[in-house]
């Protein structure tokens, strides 16, 4: 029986504390879902009572009924106010979440320092605080803010404050080292020695300062503690917050903890993707377990013996984790999964070896380029239906312009395209937004004479992510769009240095992709006209 | 009196087994300086028995004089033949380098499927190879490959090894977490033991596979060895070697070690920074101690402790590896944060409170825009200066004009731009890569006439945001731009639903900024022409 542990996940609290990380209500409802699969125990939302933005998440939030717990951030009550009077608390207990997260000062200097009040009020702080949370019928976690430091300036005082969290009955005691800067073997004597003291379950809350934040973690954990506390991709103030993605594998695969199920497991991967693209942050191509090299190999003599056996040079079997092994020398883009996609769409590839070896080649060549297939199906699915001669030219494009003004009285955007449907020339023009906007509209104008059925398709995702980010404004960006019929969603993709070509690219894969289904199933409100159009080709 | 230890730095080896990294001969000669500077006792500077240009590198160093040890690496002999008829080590001995570094099995798994050969010949192999660099006047490290590894499966045969360099006459025996897969506590364990049975000095190799490559080197100089190979920012082979911008200043300022002195430690900072900047690679903003963010705080609960005093929530004193604290304005932040921002430019706040509420709610409404100040400190800069009028107009843009065409021969971007600088009117076109390209060029242009200096400043990074995907096209972006002039950088922000707009606005804060920067400071290699601009003002 191995031992299970508790993951606490706060990339939508503690995460958001990160530079250049912001996200939306709506981003944190797509972070909860995936994390909730992922298999975690706890998600911390936010702090209700400093953003409204937090607020809406927990009301989102609520009525999804996730499995995972979900917990309320926020400080023990202000100084010499009753904890009915303190607006974040009420804020907090009235969030809907079902346990609420109370962080209090644990070091002498702080309480004097940054509090400005007595050792005693501060006791009495944490005490009523967490007992005010509890008799509002919401579990009570206590997230000991600067325990380490704290505990090295005045054992006596960090440890009155952890009885006093205990005293109030605080389900989790959560021992934070808020400014990163202890050691694992310091961690270790402190965590066992609050555990020969504090009868109540420990927690450990660390931060990547001193680049040991995972180190520290796991040092908690040989010391008794069985909370985690981190985030996805280690987001956070500073030098950010424990990995849970370096995390979780480490417990489970080499020390033969419990903490999610091999399954979940293997999600680990997409999930460091997914919160990577939502965030908007770039993730490290060498980050442990599920970075794009992490299991990548380079040196010559690496190669050979990984081809003889990959655990020469691999600590663990990559599927694992849901990543996989890549060879630098000579990317091999997965042969089989494009193989076996060809197939689910039906196209004969049986006698085809060399052909789908061609489109192989194709896939390799535009990754190379920056394209990426992964999120972006419909394009994928044209490229091989195009290599396969399963699809008919619905449209051409011949030519188009943008211009962009900024005039006295603001920005202008107008698009011109010309586009051969069905053999005929159709010229348009039309306004938008911004350039791209134009583009979309004059491209819909032009189409929507032959295939009325394009007012049901509409852009629901736009993103752009610049690729070679020092080359600057000459630099090469990828767009991704997402598109639905109210039926069906699927995406396209686009790259170019020019963001407007990459733009069109996308949208011209996405238009041509509903089209074609649309006819081919026969879905479309309105077929296009007889006399026109690849019907009758 | 406090230990010495030795650090060795594998950079331009280990580090460019990474993915992305590559660097001439002529960079490797600029990052040894640097790290010759920075006070590590032994630079690698390559492996000459596999490339020419570590060839040229060595033959390049030599005449250089630097007080670090140059260590060459190779693999000790080929199996089955002599260590005079082995190219690589003839490579090596050539090379002028006045150590040698060779890497060695001592896995028996890896002497069976890697090399296939049996065990006793590479025990042949390891002896002879180090007596033979020996004996060729270099100073001998043993690189102990996979030795955790090793040690668990067969400790006998792994301890064989090391005994056999020890009987070389082999100056420093390190062992290698090559795999990166060992936790510190096993680290510690292995070290130890080998310290109990092997009478040599002992160095340590990590990888960063479990993200605990600092925390492994930490267990074993606390085990007793005494040598720490690593890399500048953690560069290397999957996911890393052990960083040693961690690695020394926590020794040094936390465990009371020797490694550099005081002052070579306050450039740690810029090492890092030019090493990625040599290395064409973005250092990751929340990287300790000397990442952007490192010393960044954007709580507002953080930003008012920090004021009173740094160490509530700082580790260290960022200046003890030259880098700096910065106060990051968001919207979790409050006015203390602003104010803090407004004193370190040297504003006039004291008797301004209203003023100072005036421009923390312009902040506000610009951020509930979408506007981002916590990545853009130019912009924030530029209006906070505006606000207490510490700025004066350089030039103010009239129209701008973007044609973006795409014919049958391929994508055209121009730009035309009417601009007024000092009451003169300038029109110019330009064309560029992209529509953004192209106004950055004809912006530049421009200018140049006014101020040629304008030509040292280059944007090295350009971010695209999509703020509310869900609009599609139609939708808000925010781009941020990052400028240099090989002195400083600076970033700013625009936001819009054009992107053409969005990235126009950042433009001109970018260049506004550095134009203010250049005169004011009176570092522009050539100042304005006296009948333009504001100097006169």
């Amino acid at each position: 029986m191995s031992t299970s542990l508790c993951i606490f996940d706060t990339t939508l609290r503690d995460g958001t504390q990160g530079e250049g990380i912001s996200l939306t209500a709506e981003d944190k409802v797509k972070i909860a879902l995936k994390l909730d699969a992922l298999g975690v125990h706890y998600i911390e939302g936010g702090n209700p009572g400093s953003n409204s933005k937090d607020i809406e998440f927990f009301r989102r939030i609520r009525e999804l009924n996730l499995r995972a717990k979900l917990t309320a951030f926020g400080s023990t009550r202000r100084k010499n106010i009753a904890c009915e009077q303190d607006a974040n608390l009420k804020h907090l207990t009235e969030s809907g979440a079902s346990a609420a997260t109370l962080v209090g000062k644990t070091w002498d200097f702080h309480v004097h320092t940054a509090l400005q009040t007595t050792l005693e009020e501060n006791l009495a702080m944490i005490h009523e605080s967490l007992a005010y949370v509890r008799s509002k019928g919401m579990e009570a976690l206590f997230d000991a803010e600067h325990f380490f430091d704290g505990y090295k300036a005045n054992p006596e005082y960090a440890l009155a404050a952890l009885a006093k969290a205990k005293e109030a009955g605080t389900e989790w005691i959560v021992l934070c080292d808020t400014n990163g800067g202890t050691l694992p073997s310091e961690i270790h004597e402190i965590v066992s020695r609050v555990r020969s003291v504090i009868d109540a379950p420990i927690g450990i809350h660390t931060h990547n300062d001193c680049e040991m934040a995972v180190a520290n973690a796991i040092a908690a954990v040989s010391a008794g503690a069985r909370q985690i506390q981190g985030t996805i991709n280690g987001y956070g103030e500073r030098c950010g917050n424990a990995n849970l993605c370096s995390i979780i594998p480490t417990l489970q695969l080499k020390m033969g903890y419990d903490c999610v199920s091999d399954e979940q497991l293997t999600t680990l991967t997409s999930v460091a993707r997914y919160v990577s693209e939502i965030a908007n942050v770039i993730l490290p191509v060498n980050q442990p377990y599920v970075g794009n090299a992490a299991f990548a190999h380079k040196g010559g003599i690496h190669v050979s013996a990984i081809m003889k056996d990959s655990k020469t040079y691999e600590h663990i079997s990559p599927a694992l984790v849901g990543n996989k092994q890549r060879v630098l020398v000579s990317e091999l883009a997965g042969q089989s999964n494009i193989l076996s996609k060809a197939q689910e769409l039906g196209l004969d590839v049986g006698a085809e070896g060399l052909k789908s070896r061609n489109v192989i080649d194709r896939i390799k060549e535009l990754e190379h380029q920056g394209y990426q297939f992964e999120g972006a199906d419909a394009s994928l699915e044209l490229l091989l239906r195009d290599a396969y001669g399963d699809t008919v030219d619905i449209f051409t494009v011949e030519t188009f312009k943008i211009i962009v003004e900024k005039t006295a009285n603001g920005m202008v955007s107008e698009a011109i395209v010309k586009i051969n449907i069905g053999g005929e020339q159709v010229y348009t023009v039309a306004e938008g937004n911004g350039p791209v906007n134009a583009l979309d509209n004059a491209l819909r104008k032009a189409l929507s004479q032959f295939y009325p059925g394009i007012h049901d398709i509409h852009l629901t995702d736009y993103k752009v992510r610049v690729l070679n980010e020092k080359d600057a404004t000459a630099a090469k960006v990828r767009v991704l769009v997402e598109s639905t019929d109210f039926k069906d969603s699927w995406n396209t993709v686009g790259v170019s240095t020019n963001v407007i070509e990459a733009s069109w690219e996308a949208l011209v894969d996405s238009i041509r992709y509903a089209l074609l289904g649309m006819v081919k199933r026969d879905v479309s409100p309105q077929a296009p006209r007889e006399s026109y159009g690849w019907v009758n080709h």
